[in-house]
């Protein structure tokens, strides 16, 4: 990728960011379905978008599609999963092998989206030489040097809040480029990508369009 | 609620909606800590969000704080509860109680941000009248006649999309308020709040931001 394109890229906002799985996730619906091109005002139906918010959307990295004929759906498709950089592999861990880390090692989607998980790691006897999901649980005690060993790209954080200082400190030192946190604690890096999960802020967008509808 | 409020409540954006809660879960940190006043710079750098950001989306649901003397951090908290409904105490069912089931069964943050789990449902003998977090599993051949007996405002889906339509059907003719999807299926319905969470998408924002670290 050239500077120019970098450029842009970085530009692309965290709005748009959000917004582009949701498309993507959509047009491989519309390609399995055998659809060749679609039009901005039909994707937005089917999403519950505006048209005129995915044509600027799609606008901001680039224009794509041409006025009147809609977009090419397989191509689309394949360039957004490039900007999001879902072509690349990313290896991934688990740390935590309760009930999040154990649904999180059986999700079969993210592996069909090129994320990985190698390995789960957990504290408690019980549970090491595991399988689950198509990964053992391994024992903490040898995280470090698995992740000294081996690629992690992407840890995530299924353990309790007390043991989140001390991995956040493992994954800046040892350069694990990403953290993925389901701990109730926010977690900020100036070195590591962080994206912190709270169920309770989708379950509060809930609550507000009940409150609206319950109010009308 | 008169109807001024009502319609101005109506217009806040889904993307202020979904911004909301971060807004409102710092300001609970800030409360316990016992700060009074917060402007929305140092607001905003707690949570990574412009300033400006922050003083636009409060002031779409009226003026708050006044220029120069910051946000009333309690006054504010409260009137954001107020306007995501979370002043009101919701009662959710879960059904399947497999690992996400569980998990959100064991999550005690719903309870404290007022939504409460009064029941959990699944068709498999052997998990039927187990206690998860603090509440038993049902056998699922009740889940009919529960929804016609009790107050359920949000029926939580932890199971295997083909078990979807059905209880989707089920929601819609019982009258149940909201459906909080977990199954890789997207539902929409016209009578029915969804919120369909999708892991995948939050994957997806961390990869792209991999990526142009990578790039870097």
């Amino acid at each position: 990728m050239n500077n120019d394109n970098m450029d842009q890229q970085r530009k692309i906002s965290d709005a748009v960011v959000r917004r582009l799985p949701k498309y993507y996730r959509q047009l491989c619906v519309l390609q399995a379905q055998g659809v060749i091109r679609i039009s901005s005002k039909k994707l937005g139906d089917r999403l519950e978008v505006k048209a005129s918010q995915i044509r600027q959307d799609l606008n901001s990295f680039g224009g794509f599609g041409q006025q009147g004929y809609g977009y090419p759906v397989g191509e689309l498709k394949d360039h957004i999963a490039q900007i999001l950089s879902i072509d690349s592999k990313w290896k991934m861990i688990i740390v935590g092998a309760g009930n999040i880390g154990r649904a999180l090692s059986k999700y079969t989607e993210f592996s069909e989206e090129g994320f990985e998980i190698v390995a789960l790691f957990d504290n408690n006897e019980q549970v090491v030489g595991e399988t689950i999901g198509l990964v053992q649980v391994h024992h903490t005690d040898g995280l470090e040097s698995y992740v000294a060993e081996n690629k992690v790209d992407i840890l995530a954080l299924a353990v309790p809040s007390q043991a989140v200082d001390h991995l956040m400190q493992m994954a800046e030192n040892t350069g694990i480029g990403a953290v993925w946190n389901f701990t109730p604690s926010d977690v900020f890096s100036d070195s590591v990508v962080v994206e912190n999960i709270h169920l309770t802020d989708s379950l509060m967008a809930l609550s507000f369009r009940l409150g609206e509808k319950n109010k009308a």
